[in-house]
């Protein structure tokens, strides 16, 4: 509990949960959602996540359109589709890594018309410099992604599932909900209820692929004496 | 706990913790770090945590470089000073918020040399085409930073003080870091032990600012009618 000005002192047992609903997040399809809806009180909770996401000179440049309208999911699904094809194509076209079309093409990629809540969620650009982004201009578009990972570990905390449809046209997708021309798509989130949260990622590109190694050097000169000090991080 | 194939349940209690680790987490700057070396397996806690989020068709497209060199850590402090002085000049040119420029001149904005451990976090981006990526190419970065968040997340759960540092030239990073050519550099992280995380964020743009409302609509037409149902989010 806060002391003063001070924050709360974690245990070990809260650090543990934590890494407990990090490890148990997915990315959750069509073919997992059931149609009931989401209490109010639920939702509030997973927008509640977003608001305590850092931003880059506190500017929290996110915007949430929430969709639960037929009609519209149905325009947003057909700009997936159109895109999912152009993506076939692609793949069929050889750049993609052998063996794994079929696969692709039998995966469920979406859940826009299954989920009960549909979320877009905009980058809203400032008028002028902000503090911390005037070096690296994408920061306020990473600020809003940080927001989508809490709503994403938020959702799964309630046990509801949550999946990122990144197969869409962004422009499109303005056009459908009819956002500022200066906005920015973002992504478009899908929120259920689940009949069950899988273990197993849905996808791996490759078999053979595993958890990366967490953490190499580049530099091949002195400087890097400390950091290779530390080999089971190098 | 698992059961079969299916992740574990959460209760209201967990998801109540998680909300009080989101809220409590705050940008740690120089003022705060204390010199102690962080311990071994915090560290690798902390990455865990990292390789725990989402990525965009399983890419995990991100790269760690951890920093503890000293001389390293001056000429990334030295690309902050430059970068901060050309803040400073767009600020004082009336670029800035009334009456905010006292406050940010005396703001200590990062923790390059007083943290312990720095951490530059890349996008290692893929050759060819990725599963998610194809229509929206920012999605590789967007990944980076859900790892990011989920670092910042798990160190506040271990009370360990986490900054990301976004005034910096990014090209000069790289080249400090010896990085491959097509690497980019999404984030500098400086983590340490803290006397303690302050309640309050550090910066408040406008005094008469406050949390975002969570949700709003853009539709004027017919297509909103199910959106605006929902009084309590628009």
């Amino acid at each position: 509990m806060p002391i003063q000005n001070q924050g709360p002192h974690f245990c070990s047992d809260d650090s543990d949960l934590l890494s407990e609903i990090m490890s148990a997040r997915r990315d959750v399809r069509g073919n997992r959602f059931l149609a009931d809806e989401l209490a109010q009180e639920d939702i509030e909770q997973i927008f509640a996540a977003a608001l305590m996401a850092p931003s880059v000179g506190f500017s929290q440049p996110w915007e949430f359109i929430t969709i639960t309208n037929r009609t519209t999911k149905e325009l947003i699904a057909d700009s997936f589709f159109i895109e999912n094809e152009k993506a076939k194509a692609l793949f069929q076209a050889g750049k993609f890594e052998v063996g794994k079309l079929e696969q692709y093409q039998q995966l469920k990629l979406e859940g826009i018309l299954e989920s009960p809540l549909n979320i877009a969620v905009f980058y809203n650009p400032k008028n002028g410099p902000v503090l911390g982004q005037t070096s690296m201009p994408d920061m306020g578009r990473y600020s809003v992604v940080c927001a989508i990972q809490n709503m994403w570990l938020k959702a799964r905390s309630l046990n509801i599932g949550m999946g990122w449809v990144s197969i869409l046209d962004p422009i499109k997708v303005k056009t459908i909900l009819n956002a500022p021309q200066d906005r920015e798509l973002i992504a478009y989130l899908c929120l259920g209820k689940v009949d069950k949260v899988s273990i197993s990622p849905n996808w791996k590109p490759s078999s053979g692929r595993k958890k990366r190694h967490h953490s190499r050097s580049f530099f091949p000169t002195a400087t890097n004496k400390i950091a290779l000090a530390h080999p089971s991080i190098h």
